[in-house]
């Protein structure tokens, strides 16, 4: 069986080598098209999405695709990668102090000569931050490490001095809940 | 002032650099005595002797010293490194499963012209396993990761895919609560 890894996240690819597979990068390229309003519903929209269209992309058997994808909670806001600077200090600015949710949703799509199977699911990851001062957001900010990130910031590198405590996968906040993952695959692949 | 890492663990050295400080690394070469039974006692009173053999080594004022233990708790156990493989196996067969306890201590000794002062302080962060099989188990020890970790496991790297939750500090769990540290050393470097 060959995996494709539908992202182009160099995260979750440094992520999904952590567990140990041979796998290639797709990177899907299908516009997304958000019709829910519940986290877990749109996160797992989103991910199927993704591994419909690099499906669509491939032709042959017995592939496994993941599509994934992140979002970040606060309340009834969904907050997505930073448009700007002034974006991301808004996002940070109503993060500090509070606690939000880190939603990933993952879609694992199977091709075997007999159709496809699908299977999705999504991890959710409680985040809290200290309380931060308008000049340590404007220092993260200029360090340009937000802007490819939602909810303007990324836990595993020099941001990780903000965040109090999490409740859930770390490795679901990065982008890819591989531990998850893991379980789920081993179950889907022995049934599908 | 001028910071010490008093600590040879390439893991802590890595943090505190993601802290954006400048320092230096003098390893704590003391004998190490444990005299408590609690968790969160031994980690902080451990964390003191390696700041303290460190301050021994040193001359000249203005300094701060940072030296930090963790340990891993299951019930009344203590949890350190592995003797061996058996040993890796029985901690980690252990664990399996379960929620377990991550404490890291760490001691703040800050020398100026007037004398010196600390500040010590823990953090603790809950970890739980996924069921491993014996397969998994031994699969995971033959990498040799397991080898020079206190509770025979490395929360970054290839055994992320058997952690299914945390609650703390993702950082304390890999060896320094760099958020804590951070909160802690702006209000004790402003005080002493």
């Amino acid at each position: 069986m060959k995996i494709i890894l539908g992202s182009a996240s160099p995260r979750r690819k440094e992520l999904l080598e952590r567990m140990g597979l041979a796998f290639e990068v797709i990177p899907s390229k299908g516009e997304e098209i958000i019709t829910k309003i519940i986290p877990s519903e749109v996160v797992r929209e989103l991910a199927e999405q993704k591994a419909d269209a690099v499906l669509r992309e491939l032709t042959g058997d017995d592939q496994l695709i993941i599509g994934a994808d992140t979002i970040v909670a606060y309340g009834h806001q969904i907050l997505g990668k930073p448009a700007d600077e002034e974006d991301a200090y808004r996002m940070l600015h109503t993060l500090s102090g509070k606690t939000h949710q880190v939603y990933t949703g993952v879609c694992l799509l199977r091709t075997n000569p007999d159709g496809q199977t699908e299977h999705l699911f999504y991890e959710k990851t409680d985040v809290t931050f200290y309380p931060m001062t308008d000049r340590e957001i404007w220092e993260y900010i200029r360090t340009g490490d937000p802007m490819d990130k939602a909810g303007s910031y990324g836990i595993q590198g020099v941001f990780g001095k903000y965040v109090r405590e999490i409740h859930g996968d770390y490795n679901n906040v990065v982008g890819l809940p591989i531990a998850r993952l893991y379980q789920e695959m081993k179950v889907f692949c022995s049934e599908s």
